[in-house]
This record gives structure tokens, sequence and C-alpha cells, in this order.
């Protein structure tokens, strides 16, 4: 048995069934691996960014790590964006970059890089082989290291002859460590601040914000009169008629001060403390009120649900019930808004459905529009590197077959990853995309009107995607996938509902 | 005078005219002044591979660096893959990173990422700027490293404070570092071994492949029977009818070694030892004879073409002189192959074209079927990250305008950054791209044969673009670049003549 063959039997052993790849010559072992021994679905993505952002999208809707296959430091340096967004979900991710043989190395072929050196930066665990006899128990480190909480991208550099030599050996899946749970003080600490009568506010991430937990997290609110909050970006919020619903600190620095203003205990339950995502010139850094007392229930690594389950039984706190779900709106048949479309998402989501959500400026009516939608999974982008709408949608479908996926899609950001359409097409994923066209960098315009300037010709140059404009039906179409335009909400109804209706891809591009 | 406009100011005095851009929030001051300060030609990329690849293309056309415009992180991560082409080629790039203010990285917001550590591995030189009051110095120290010699990346990481705040000040330009001449006793050696009457091989790289030092390692051929080479992957050769033509070591191992064999001494010239691209199994890595003596007449750093001429003084060569050229073949009418490709380009190729080769596997005919093409300049994918030629494409064309690009680019490898085209639409850049459509990884096929197995299901499905297939007349006309498919070579000779007459960008898909 080679290395290679050690490594693929060594990820069915630890139950890592599906590998998103983008091989180069130095992963053919790898390759030849994946071929002869059965059980792993192999997803080809014609971009690296494809390949880790669909691997992002897959460990959301599992929980489970599938393996990428990258080619050298500069194949993982095209993932490295939405690997930087799956280490923001904590996503864990079996991440194997091919190399340079060991011996070769040192002479600095063309294609050389400092793979270790590019990994480092988005990986929770990083290892580069030495031996074929030792890649399968480096495989079981690395499904370990992915799969411990809060989860992470585990990179595995494989030299090619660590591949290739014959004395490879399966490696013995290794115990997943249990997720540690809050400690008794921290559980006081809750329960004290919750208890004291002043302003308190519980900031949820992470396992916090699946439906269990946030029935739990609503019977804290209703025993209390506390308030709640999710972060401003999320990896994956249960959500729709029959769940708790939640809001989100707002994106804009000066939304969220207000939201928090007056807060006197800040309660963190697997979400960081609130900074704004960018600074700003005389704003503040923190949102949260300069003398709030900050309490952490339980650290992102930590079993949230069970810290607040604790909580609610100290607080005697009685299981909420859901009101029936209101009607669902009509579709809007008004002019083009954010609001228009979150009433149409609100009236024909289909069930069950899972929502990506990169819609940048355009949508931000989008999510408090569709609380009571049918029951849905939302994905955003949680760091901020936009380009993971698309493969995010890819990988879910895979991850979550039989559930619609619904790509709510800025334009400008779909173009750093469009090459994921193909891959919808390929492996024929019920994914509806709907492309925002505006045709800028929209949020860049109300940013540069911070600056506290009007744009001239370079500045306006440099955030319009017009001149020419991007036609996204012939886009989608180039890659396989079926498309059409609306430019109306009648027609974005009448096209929403026949792709969502239908198996396979569809690109809506909804002209805003 | 802020940061940012400090920026613009020391750019503009140390010649650096051109930014290739794709902005962020936290390069908003940066546009801003962009917009304030008349003098930079700023073009916008819709993914940050394309504004990496063309600031590389530019460079190698004009020998200058222009600057890049990225933000944080992420944006950096996606612009890797194409600074490691350029670090290869030696290109000089002044790489302008925007990230998180000082005072905010602390706080590790969403898109805060190790901005540094990915520059590294890329960059000949990093600084992160810590005032507002320093960035110029900053910026002008960046110019100075990016051109000394042989020409680097030089990565200057700018904190949005240090853009927006107000005591920004111009730097002084630095004088740019002589280039450092071949030492006398290099001089002597290369003298001395091609006097020797032994098999001796002129190896060449770098600044020794433009058309005045390959004409003087044409004469000291004639002088002495020694033969030269280019490396595998060169930034640029002149070419064409009236020039001295080179060969390139090939790409595979095997045909490599067996050009090498029984060469007694090597003699380098602004190249590094000839390794392989890969290693394999039981081949050798160096591709050189094992008992070849080795002599490094010129490190890439060096003057080449004084070392060439120093060398050609010691042998007394006499100046070649160039026959007439030999008459343009007619283009081939008969099946499509590399060979017949490489005919018809050899008979219609524009004079001064720039030829952007990213062909891959199926361009093995292409370059040494064109040297008795019209005069023009052959650009290659240096450092083995595909999706570099649509970029270089259009750097290049920005950087010599005037002059017809022409991209021959593999299917594959264009997937990776067609966003590219966009910019040529928008720009109006001369650029006839054509797409070498095998609707395959192709080369991976031939390297999977050499594994020793016939591809099952699982493998052919990771190396095949096919499935659906790609249509590139659609992406391209969905980008606003005009397109047409040619699926034999009467109707390619047709297309490509036309392309080339008219202005502006053209793509042809030529189904190989």
């Amino acid at each position: 048995m080679n290395g290679a063959e050690s490594l693929v039997h060594t990820l069915l052993a630890c139950g890592v069934d599906t590998c998103f790849s983008n091989p180069g010559t130095s992963e053919m072992h790898f390759v030849a691996a994946l071929d002869r021994i059965p059980g792993m679905r192999c997803v080809l993505g014609l971009f690296e960014g494809v390949v880790t952002g669909a691997a992002d999208g897959y460990a959301r809707m599992t929980d489970r790590p599938a393996a990428t296959l990258l080619h050298c430091g500069p194949g993982l340096a095209n993932g490295l964006a939405n690997l930087h967004n799956a280490r923001r979900a904590h996503s864990p991710i079996v991440n194997l970059v091919g190399d340079q043989a060991t011996y070769h190395r040192p002479l600095d072929a063309p294609l050389t890089a400092d793979t270790e050196g590019f990994a480092r930066g988005v990986s929770a665990w990083t290892r580069t082989a030495t031996h074929a006899a030792t890649v399968g128990s480096d495989c079981a480190s690395a499904v370990q290291a992915a799969r411990s909480a809060p989860g992470g991208v585990a990179t595995l550099i494989l030299p090619s002859d660590t591949c290739w030599d014959d004395d490879g050996a399966v490696g013995t899946p290794l115990p997943v460590p249990s997720v540690p749970q809050a400690s008794p003080d921290a559980i006081q600490a809750a329960v004290r601040a919750l208890r004291s009568g002043e302003p308190t506010l519980l900031l949820l991430g992470g396992m916090a914000l699946r439906a269990e937990a946030l029935d739990i997290a609503g019977s804290i609110l209703a025993a209390t009169g506390a308030r709640m909050l999710a972060q401003t970006s999320n990896a994956r919020i249960a959500r729709g008629a029959g769940r708790t619903s939640i809001e989100r600190v707002p994106y804009p620095v000066d939304q969220a001060v207000a939201t928090l203003a007056g807060v006197r205990h800040l309660i963190l339950v697997g979400a960081p403390p609130p900074v704004g995502f960018f600074a700003y010139p005389n704003k503040p850094s923190s949102m949260a009120p300069p003398d709030c007392q900050v309490h952490v229930l339980a650290r992102p690594e930590h079993d949230a649900a069970d810290a607040l389950i604790r909580v609610a039984q100290a607080l005697g706190a009685a299981p909420i019930t859901h009101p029936d779900a209101a009607p669902r709106p009509a579709p809007a048949c008004r002019a083009v808004t954010s609001e228009a479309v979150a009433q149409s998402l609100a009236a024909l989501l289909p069930d069950a459905a899972i929502v990506v959500d990169e819609s940048v400026s355009f949508g931000r009516a989008f999510f408090p529009g569709t609380h009571d939608a049918a029951p849905h999974d939302w994905l955003q982008i949680t760091g901020g590197a936009i380009g993971c709408g698309i493969p995010l949608a890819t990988g879910a479908a895979i991850g979550a077959p039989g559930r619609r996926v619904v790509g709510l899609q800025a334009d400008g950001s779909a173009m750093y990853t469009l090459q994921g359409l193909w891959t919808q097409a390929r492996e024929r994923l019920d994914v509806t995309t709907v492309i925002l066209s505006n045709r800028k960098y929209a949020i860049l315009l109300g940013e540069y009107q911070g600056v506290g300037a009007n744009p001239g010709r370079t500045a306006l140059d440099m955030m319009d995607l017009g001149n020419p404009d991007l036609d996204w039906v012939r886009l989608a179409n180039g890659m396989g996938v079926e498309a059409a335009r609306a430019d109306t909400m009648e027609a974005f109804t009448d096209l929403f509902s026949q792709a969502n209706a239908r198996p396979g891809p569809f690109v809506i591009e909804l002209v805003i």
C-alpha cells in the first residue's frame, strides 16, 4: 500500500467520505488511490476557492469534515480566502495539499512555494508529512484536529513521495475529544447577571444558533426580560416558522452601538465580544458600551446548548411554546427593493431550504423580513472574504441532499468564484442562485461617502461593475447552468417558484 | 495631507503611474486620494488574481513596477498565485495591501488575517506601515525594493489609520541600485569552458533573453560551437524574424535529460540550474548530467547582457548577422493540431505582437513552430501557478499600447481567472485570446498514465472539464467581450486575422 492509498483508507475509516478537489501533477498518486478505493465521493471544482468554500458549506450542514485536494502552495493560496471564512465559521475541514517531493523541494523548482507558511494563517493544525509510513497516522491526527471543538481547518501537506512510496499504513481513527462544558462559575455569573434586573443581553454565536439552543435562550428571555442577539456574521442560524427568532448585531457601527446602548451585562454564548467589522475615524472599535460587564458563558469551543440549559434550569425558566405560524405573505409585486425581495422570499422559500446569504449591501432587509418563512437554515459569509456564496451553496447542497439551496448573491462577490456554478451543473445540485445585479460595489459607494467626498470618475470606476455590464444569464449558460433575468418582482416570483420546483441548479439575474 | 495622499504623491514621484486595483472598505481613503490627485491610471480587476497577474504582465513589458491595490489578508490571498508567478519572473511590483487599523487589529474582527504571513512567501520585501507620517518613505522604500535587480514583489501593508491620519509626508524617491556586474572570475571561467573544446551549453534566463543579449549569445556560439537553451519557463523572450532564436529546456524530464546529455560545461546566464518541474519516482531531479561542471556566469540579479558582451569580447567573437527572413508559411488548413496552430501563428502573428503562452499541454508545437514569425515577445507562466494567462495579457496590453497581445490559453487554466476578460473589455485592450478548448486537464491525463494505471470513472471525472462543456463564447460575451468558436483551421485563420485587425479584445474558442 502506498502512502496515498493509506491516506484514502484512513479518511474513510475516520468517516470522511467526500473530497472536494482540484488536483495537479503532484497529486496523481492520490487521484489514483481515490480511483482504486471505493467509497469517496469526489467533486471537482474548477478553481480552488470553489473547493475550499464548498468544503465549508458541507461542514456547516453536516457538522463533519470533508477533505479537500489542492495542488501545491499556489493551489492552496487560491483557496485561502474561503479557508479564512471557514476558520471564522469554525468549520471542520481536512485540508489536503499535495506538494513537491521531500528531496525535490530544496531544488526550488518553479512551483515550489512556502506551502506551510500559506497554510498557517487559516489552519488550527498544520503538518507536512515526512514519510509514506506515517501518512495514515498524520491523516488520523488531521481528522481529529478538524473535529476538535469548535472545529477548524486541519492542513496536511503531502510531498509527492510520501504518497507514492510503498510503506503506507492505514491510520487508526482517533477519538474526537468531547466538547468541554462551561464552568459552574460561568453559569453562576450568567444567572446572577440575568437576575440583576439590569439590562442584559445574550450574544449568541456558533452552536447556540441551532434550533434547540435558540428555544432555550428564548425561555431564558421569557423568564428574565433579557434580550438576545446573534453575531453580525454567523455560520448557520436555524430560523423560520415554529422557531425562536433572533436578530443580529447590525453591521454599521452607529446602528450596532445604538442597538447595544444601555446594556449593563453582556453574556457571550459561543460568540466573541462584538467589534466593528472595520475601524472608522472617531468611531468606537467595540460595539458594547464601555461600562458594560462582559460575562463569558460559553466560549466557541464550549457546549453552548448545555450551558444555556443549565442557566435555564437555574432560573427555573419554563420551556417556550411557539404560536401558530403567521400566514405567509403574498409575493411582492411592487418595485424591486430589498424589502420587496424579502417579502417574496418569506412567501416562497421552500420548506427546509438552506439560504446562503452573500447579499452584502442590497440584502439588508432579507434577514429581518424572513423570520416567519418556512423553516430553513441561514448561512452567512463569516470572515468577510467575498466570493464564498456560490461555493458555500455548492457544498451545502452536497452535504444536505433533498433540501433546496437558495443563494442570495451580490454580483461583485459572485464574480470572485463564479466557477462554482459549473460544479453545480455537473453534480446536478438543487441550487437556486439569485444574482443581485446592481453592477456596482454598492457597499463601497456607501463607505466612500463616509470618507466625506463625492466620488469623481476615478473613484466611481473602481466601484462600478458596469461598462460593460456583466450578463449573468450568459455567464451561467456558459457553465451549463440554466438562467434567466428578472427586471420586476412579478418576473422574479415566477422564476424563483419555477427554479425551486425543478431539479438541478438555476440562476436568476435580478436587476436591482 | 493624509497618509493615502502622501502614498499617491510618492508613487507618482517614483514613476509609478499605473495601479491595478480591487479595493475594499479599508482602502477608501486610498481610493479618495487616487481620485483627487491626477496622474495615476487606475485599472479595476474583478478578482485579485487578475490584479496581480496584470501587474506582472505590465512589469514584463515595461521593466517598471505598477502598483496594486488589494483588500486585507484575504484579498492578498486571492492574488498570491499570480504574485508567485511574478516572483519567479522577477517582475517589479509595488504590492499595496490595505488592512485593519493598527488599534483595531488586536480585536480580531472577522476579516482580520495574517496579512504579513501571506505576503512573505511571494515578496522580496515586506513591511507594515505604522504611522501616516512614514507611509511616504515606506512607499519610496517599496519602489526601490521592487526595482532592485533582479526585480521583485515589494509588499507594503497599509493599516487604514495610516491612510486617513493627517500627518502624511511625500517620500523622497530613492535611487535604484545599479545592476551588479558579473565578476571577472566568472567571465574567465565561462571563457575557459567555452574554449575547452568540450560540449558546452549556455543556459539563458531573465534579461539574457532580450534581443541584443541573444544576438551576443549567438555570436559566442558561432565563435565556439557551444549550444544554448533558454529555461523551460521564461518571463519574456524576444523572438521572430531577424532575431537570434533559442529553444528551451523541454518540460518532460526524459526529454530534458536527453537534451542535456553529454554536456560537460553548463554556463548559467541569469538562469538557475535546470531542475525538473516535479519529481517522479526513479527519475532524476536535476536535468544536467551529474558529471557536468556548472559555471555561474551571471546570477539573475547580475547584468546578463554585459556579462555576455565581456565573454564575447574575450573570445573575439564576431557580431552575427541575420539572414533575410524566410517567407512566412501559409496558414494551415488541415486538422486542428498543435503543429497546425503553430503554422498559422507563424503565418499570421502581427508584427510586434506580444504572445502570452499558457497553452500547457496542447501548445507543445507553438514555440518551436514560430521562430520565424514576425518579431514578437513571448511571455510564459513562470511559476507554474495556472491562471496567469488572461491577467498577464491584460497587463501587457496596458504596458505596451499599440502592440497586439495574443493569448494562447488552455481552457482549464483560463477558468481560474476568466474575470480578466471583463477588464480587457472595459479598457478596450487589443487582446486576442485563443482558448484551446479540449475540455480536459489534458496534462494530468498524461501524468496519470505515468502513474501506471488506466484512469477509472473517479479519476477521469477529476481531469475532465466536460459534463457540462464550458461555452467560452457565452462566457466571454457575459463579460462584454466579443467571441466566436472555430472547429477548423480555416475558421481559426479567418477569426484570428479579423480579431487582430480590429481594436479591442476578442476571444476565439478553438475546439481541439
